[in-house]
């Protein structure tokens, strides 16, 4: 079976494109041991668009068309689609019911524009819209299926978990497993040099190393025909990468840093707060990003000016004068007196300077102290981070959440 | 004429795709007044290369290949060009003699596999390859012309800008501008029904109205034959829409909020704290994700428990019972309080429910307050958005920075 994927929207043939929603068709699609012999981007032009909908449907047997299902006047899917089927649109006046419901229930009265969205292919089944107003559409004409979706990611993924997945089920082909090992602590190279001979050569097998600021991460699949044996052939491989890698390795399973510490954290009933300078909040946001937060996340103070180290926190005057705000002195007592003000069990800090202005000789751009506080002692690393302001303040986060974690781990392991 | 991008490779179609060489090829042609049709994305499966490569050149005047020429078994463009052309691949000494002087400049001998890449298709001008050993390839067919490109993005930039840039400057079209308006405080719909009888009728304006989660962005473009003309036509466009719009657009330039309050804050000589409980962070994240805040930004605190509210912040306990958390006064009470602590000219604060858990009839997920303190009183808004935990932060961070923006804006006229 021929899968074609046709994404519709001027701005994605711009220099400013993400494709985020061909590579989440892609794998779902995957999933299901299947792939895409195509993707198209094209724009809202009626006749480009016009063209790439016809190519695509002449070639495929099973076509996405993701976008240009919005209320304005550029977004044109449907009527060209119909154009394309020679087909016609209905109006749907229950389709129009939810629409207004949902402006409603913001308080807003539904706008004119947005009875465009009620209309659908003659012979098209609705796919609901949990999430915003535009339905998407499952039509099959000739043999062919042809599925419009809508574009942003939030909704296109929501329905095609509830309503578009399922029907997949049919066609699948076998199995395809993947699996993400996420690695912090460790360069690229440094994981290259340790997995370098576990490299497989069965052709079911593939690994592929991804290298992002700060983190790390192997890309694992097999093929087969079942579930099983996707899994039997994964799990060696497996078993040697968390072999080789160890304590390093810190999510097998998708989770983010936030995450996992949330989880430790939760499981012996520890409490955290956080004293922010160069990161200014991004580790709090990153930590009250996982639902059920505030179960053990108590506060941040985002200490930005020497005066709110001082005054909000009690960081001895003398000691910024001596060794300056960033400094391995100023960490730690960042991450104490956090701990004790916010009566917590474990106080992080950062203090750095990320940038682009601000750096000395002896304290250059990218110089970040990070530091953990807990009942027994405190613990300050010193780094050096490369990259642009935000990237050094996404590092010196996942290098504080890394010690917190690895922290946990010794603690949960001590308890044992 | 018809412009289509055509991008060889099975790794482009898995989920870890990054589209660099079409985007650099989109901004190229941009830059020539010309703008693509279509780009496709398809794999290395020759029956699929062929059928996508058969439907580019049906269907576009120029297209680009970029992929597909490096000297593994997978690499198929030019043989499976050669069979769509119906043209023969000719051996051509010179090139196998360059790509060998190249492998012996670094001390090593070419792997025989290399030969293939001494093939051109009869016909075809050879783009000389300066950082690399795959040769491009340029052919003109019954009119059409079919560019090969190599796919590593250093090869392609430096073959494009050297051999490819200066021979399309015979279709220039003249010259595009591109102008975003970045609006907050209105929906997409709204944002719609103010500007609908303003799109231009003229073929060399284009308007693009695109919705994220708190901002809608009108992305404007104009051609002609140089600079000067370019500006002329967006002029009054440009004009028209920010007199419908006013304040609503937050930026004509492409600065981000953040940017935007800053520089007010900056210009006003005011100073600014956060008191943030379901952002989590977020705001000042934001705020200190831009160069120099610490002029303007002096600190933030992260509330996120009830104590934590309470004891750092002051909000009486009273009103936390009797309001909840999340409740107007609530709101009130912590943007005047950190104004107060922190001593600075104004004071923000976020409390609401940021789902998954959490809400209830009364107060549902999405229920947010912000809060805005100064010397003369403070503002409180209530809100309620949609999306995830995540969209609800952001949209909430979004409103909050807003809410400044068109404080300081009244405060900047009021001193004209």
């Amino acid at each position: 079976m021929f899968i074609g994927i046709v994404a519709v929207g001027s701005e994605l043939l711009t220099p400013f494109y993400q494709d985020t929603d061909s590579l989440f068709i892609t794998q779902k699609l995957n999933e299901l041991g299947l792939e895409p012999a195509f993707k198209i981007v094209v724009g809202d032009d009626p006749s480009n668009l016009k063209m790439v909908l016809q190519m695509a449907i002449d070639r495929a047997d099973l076509v996405f068309v993701v976008g240009g299902l919005g209320p304005t006047e550029d977004d044109r899917t449907r009527e060209i689609m119909a154009e394309v089927l020679h087909k016609k649109l209905i109006f749907h006046p229950k389709i129009l019911a939810t629409i207004e419901a949902r402006f409603e229930q913001r308080g807003m009265v539904m706008p004119e524009s947005n009875r465009r969205q009620a209309y659908i292919l003659e012979g098209a089944e609705v796919l609901p819209n949990q999430v915003g107003t535009a339905p998407g559409q499952w039509i099959e004409v000739n043999g062919k299926k042809i599925i419009l979706l809508p574009g942003p990611p939030r909704e296109l993924q929501t329905m095609f978990n509830e309503f578009v997945a399922p029907r997949l089920k049919i066609w699948q082909r076998g199995c395809l497993r993947r699996q993400v090992l996420k690695i912090s602590g460790l360069t690229e190279s440094q994981v290259e040099d340790l997995i370098k001979d576990l490299y497989p050569r069965d052709k079911d097998l593939k690994v592929t190393v991804l290298a992002y600021p700060g983190q790390i991460e192997i890309h694992l699949m097999s093929f087969g025909q079942n579930e099983e044996e996707t899994e039997q052939k994964m799990f060696p491989l497996l078993q040697a990468f968390i072999d080789r890698l160890g304590i390093n390795i810190f999510s097998t399973q998708g989770e983010e840093l936030e995450e996992v510490v949330g989880q430790l954290l939760r499981h012996l009933k520890m409490t955290l707060a956080v004293a922010e300078s160069c990161t200014g909040g991004l580790v709090g946001h990153r930590l009250t990003s996982v639902p059920g937060s505030s179960d053990y996340f108590m506060e941040g103070y985002i200490v930005y000016s020497n005066q709110a180290k001082i005054k909000t926190l009690g960081v001895p005057a003398e000691l910024i004068q001596q060794h300056g705000a960033v400094s391995f002195e100023v960490a730690r007592s960042l991450a104490e007196n956090i701990r004790l003000k916010s009566g917590v069990s474990i106080g992080l800090s950062t203090t750095g300077i990320a940038g682009p202005g601000g750096g000395t000789a002896t304290k250059p751009v990218g110089l970040v102290f990070t530091g953990l506080a807990h009942a027994k002692g405190t613990e300050v690393i010193q780094n050096r981070f490369l990259g642009g302001r935000e990237q050094i303040k996404f590092q010196t986060s996942q290098k504080v959440l890394d010690m917190l974690r690895r922290y946990l781990l010794k603690i949960a392991g001590e308890k044992i």
